[in-house]
């Protein structure tokens, strides 16, 4: 039933980059697929996203932030993920539930065992076939960031290419020791299910992490069927 | 640590007038008290209301709702109704977590230990000490309700007396059966813990009504500190 691949990794990796062009890639050889993004991806998502990025909602508690996340995730994937991979697609999504226990659980500290319990209601189970996690040196992330918002858009487009603009939200002002967590957290769980991760140096040439990942997911495009020439 | 009370019951119930009323009544006596709303009454969860209450809003999946409901909730109860528990006041609230087990659960069919499970997430586990349930016939609710949506704002505020004007939402347009589902839902909760609830007519006059609701509240309030006069 399709196939369902995600992108992961600390800010400012190209996380948006190289989802954008695997998708450009595999598009090109005629594969069914669509791009899509946590948090969003659909009108509702979108809503969402917005209460979570915007800055001065400092006030937002853990929890709220979990479920919010969740009520996010829950209608992408009743909405748009599930339908498309029951058609035999591709889906190729910038961040999904691995982000919620590295960034809530790893780096708030939030009870692994209840955002499993919620991830589990939001998502009916579903799990990405193959992960991808551009590992890159946290503090260099965030300078990356935060080069770009300072430049303007016109840095941020150089830096998350042809993705959407890079944005400084919310979540990024977290301080530096949160977003090393974050990545602590994220090497744990590539530990603890090695063979569904892929993990990819972020500081390698763009055109050569983007071949890296082709050569990692080619072989499991025959799962599905190309679309018909029109 | 204070005294939590709410409100619920079928649309048009006149829930909010009653919860106004209450919170007027013990205000005058010189008690330190709150009055709020589900979903709401925070700056973030009024947000999130927003997106739960628009009519377009029609592809919205049922776990996503009660994500959102319980994110709303999750905000309202750590940023107000906790701290303001613990200074020793009084929370009265226009619906909480029990609407959440009768319009998804028993309304929607989503799985009551699931609903349970997020709900005890949300709010930490916080429970009512008094739940008023002002019980109408379904049919005549949503008739009333219908009725000061085609009036417009004129009728709105008869009907609603000085609460918030009565909006015709997303969540009222559902089918009858739905309704009657949910009042079903209610009675089950009433019969499941029955030393929290009141249920009371709604189709009584107003102020009797009230007198009804002041006269369950009063026996308790002693466990209330009075404001100091300034």
């Amino acid at each position: 039933m399709g196939l369902f691949i995600t992108f992961e990794g600390p800010e400012g990796s190209g996380k948006s980059t190289q989802a954008r062009l695997l998708y450009e890639r595999i598009q090109a050889l005629g594969y069914p697929v669509i791009l899509t993004r946590e948090p969003g991806g659909t009108r509702i998502s979108e809503l969402i996203r917005r209460i979570l990025v915007d800055l001065r909602h400092t006030e937002m508690a853990p929890t709220t932030e979990t479920l919010l996340f969740s009520a996010a995730r829950a209608q992408l994937v009743s909405e748009l993920v599930r339908p498309y991979l029951n058609t035999g697609g591709i889906v190729l999504c910038d961040r999904y539930a691995d982000s919620t226990f590295a960034y809530q659980g790893y780096g708030l500290g939030r009870d692994l065992d209840e955002l499993h319990a919620i991830t589990t209601i939001a998502t009916g189970g579903l799990q990405p076939d193959l992960t991808f996690y551009l590992d890159l040196d946290v503090e260099a992330g965030l300078q990356r960031k935060r080069w770009a918002r300072d430049r303007g858009s016109e840095a941020s487009k150089a830096v998350s290419s042809s993705g959407p603009p890079a944005e400084w939200n919310r979540l990024d002002a977290r301080d530096l020791a949160y977003h090393q967590r974050v990545a602590a957290g994220f090497a744990e769980l590539i530990r603890n299910n090695p063979e569904r991760w892929r993990r990819c140096s972020a500081e390698q040439p763009l055109d050569q992490l983007a071949e890296q990942i082709f050569a990692a997911v080619e072989p499991i495009l025959e799962r599905v069927a190309r679309l018909e020439p029109h």
